[in-house]
């Protein structure tokens, strides 16, 4: 999935990208690379493939090829890591689609002796990944080899997903996709679930299982999400951004993306505060609990 | 080189093999493999393409792919532990004929900050080859690379030999091998020198520059130990032994066999010590310090 949230910027060929985040939330998305989150400090919420785990120091997380995950740990104060990488950095011929379970506590890790073999990875990681003295590539591509098959050897791999599950992650994908190709044009709620065969009733219901929010706050995310790029990146008008990014007209644009930033299109662009895309609907959300009917977001397991 | 006294057995097709010996000696030799000497215990003094190393307690050598050495530590009291491995380990593509710098002292180690690394990669490569425990390829191959990278980090790279000197090395690893394949044939020093087209004196001084001993003694020990390995596993008729190992006849068989190893041939079938052969010519050489004129060979830097 190529959505522009999540485009990194890897170092030349060599796919491994590590970067640390405080209160982090992110549309339901996936991608072939691996990825594994680690959290730092405070409580943070991960969803992989609708398993949502509540997250402690020292706890990790293994996001897989093609897993849908998200996150939803804008409060309470918290710090996470996520390293990213090509599959291909432990094996050229990596096919697995279920590699270690996707969530080992911290305590788990400390009685598998993994535990510090963890906690070194993290530290030397971005450490070789920022400083990228040479050989930096063959080092990191090592330190994170020898890891992953420590992980193995310790946790069985996970049963593979069973037919329905794996049917049901196959057609999020597509429809991922097809929404990331999309999210600018007319789309409704119907004609989303005709893409994946289903009723609008049982759509719904899907949807908010894999993604942790309705059908039409994700898309109205996706759009914000691009408007905001244009607000602060170019000098396009208002009203052009607006219809660009599948808003229709400038009214639904502007009451839209209030409901998510917390701001109006003009207050935004003069936010002064690099990271105020941070003050986003997750953030304000958990700031202010005040949620709108009809779209507000499904809470997961809180 | 295919000596037989440089056959591994490697596990499988992962070709990574580690040991530790104690006072070991061993015949002027190379391979296409990697070679890491790590010295343990003691005083041990290793040769590699005539440059010779004292080794103490911490100290690491380094046998690049080709280059000729020999060990020459039969005393006092020491333990070095070897690591072999295939190049591919390192590196599907790898095609250096100069590596990191050969001899590199623990002080210097330590002040690069890798004689702890090497410290734990000697630890855990034994543990992971013993124990094969799954993914212990992986885990052992990771762990190699991590630390050939840091040295290769942290080292320069040697120049590769001048072109004389790359040519005597290549010419020396010719003869290896051809004496390998003929040793059990009537070999003189005169038809050795005409293979490389050098005169007998000429080669007579390279020969011991490169291989620590003289040609007539080398090409004795090569015999022996064939002689050996015969005398322990098979029910050969001595004569037999002696014939097929090129030793002409039963006369000049039993008294070099009694230079080199110290025993009868009879005496050594019915030692008891597993590691009888380890009471080889080096070793008497160092206890006894009598040598024979003419087939006496020549000591290195003692």
């Amino acid at each position: 999935m190529k959505a522009f949230h999540e485009i990194r910027n890897y170092a030349s060929n060599f796919m491994m990208w590590h970067s640390t985040y405080r209160n982090i939330s992110f549309l339901a998305h996936w991608h072939n690379e691996l990825e594994m989150i680690y959290a730092r400090e405070g409580l943070s919420s991960i969803t992989v493939n609708d398993d949502t785990y509540q997250m402690q120091p020292g706890d990790l997380v293994i996001c897989n090829s093609g897993d849908i995950h998200y996150s939803d740990s804008a409060a309470p104060e918290n710090s996470i890591d996520f390293l990213v990488f090509d599959p291909g950095l432990i094996d050229p011929q990596y096919r697995e689609t279920a590699g270690p379970s996707n969530y080992i506590p911290a305590q788990k890790l400390a009685d598998l002796k993994l535990a510090e073999p963890l906690s070194r990875l993290f530290f030397r990681l971005p450490q070789e990944l920022k400083e990228r003295e040479p050989y930096y590539q063959e080092i990191a591509a090592a330190c994170l080899r020898e890891f992953w098959y420590l992980l193995k050897r310790a946790l069985p791999a996970q049963d593979a997903p069973q037919n329905g599950r794996r049917k049901l992650i196959d057609s999020f994908h597509q429809l991922l996709c097809y929404l990331d190709a999309h999210y600018t044009d007319p789309l409704s709620l119907e004609s989303a679930a005709a893409q994946l065969g289903y009723s609008p009733s049982h759509f719904s219901k899907i949807f908010k299982k894999m993604a942790g929010i309705n059908f039409v706050t994700y898309l109205s995310m996706l759009r914000v999400e691009q408007a905001c790029a244009f607000i602060k990146k170019t000098e396009m008008r208002m009203v052009d951004i607006s219809m660009t990014c599948g808003f229709g007209n400038l009214r639904t644009f502007n009451r839209t993306f209030k409901e998510i930033t917390g701001y109006t299109p003009t207050q935004f662009k003069h936010l002064s505060d690099a990271d105020s895309y941070t003050l986003t609907y997750y953030k304000r959300r958990s700031m202010e609990q005040t949620l709108a009917e009809g779209d507000s977001p499904t809470v997961i397991n809180h």
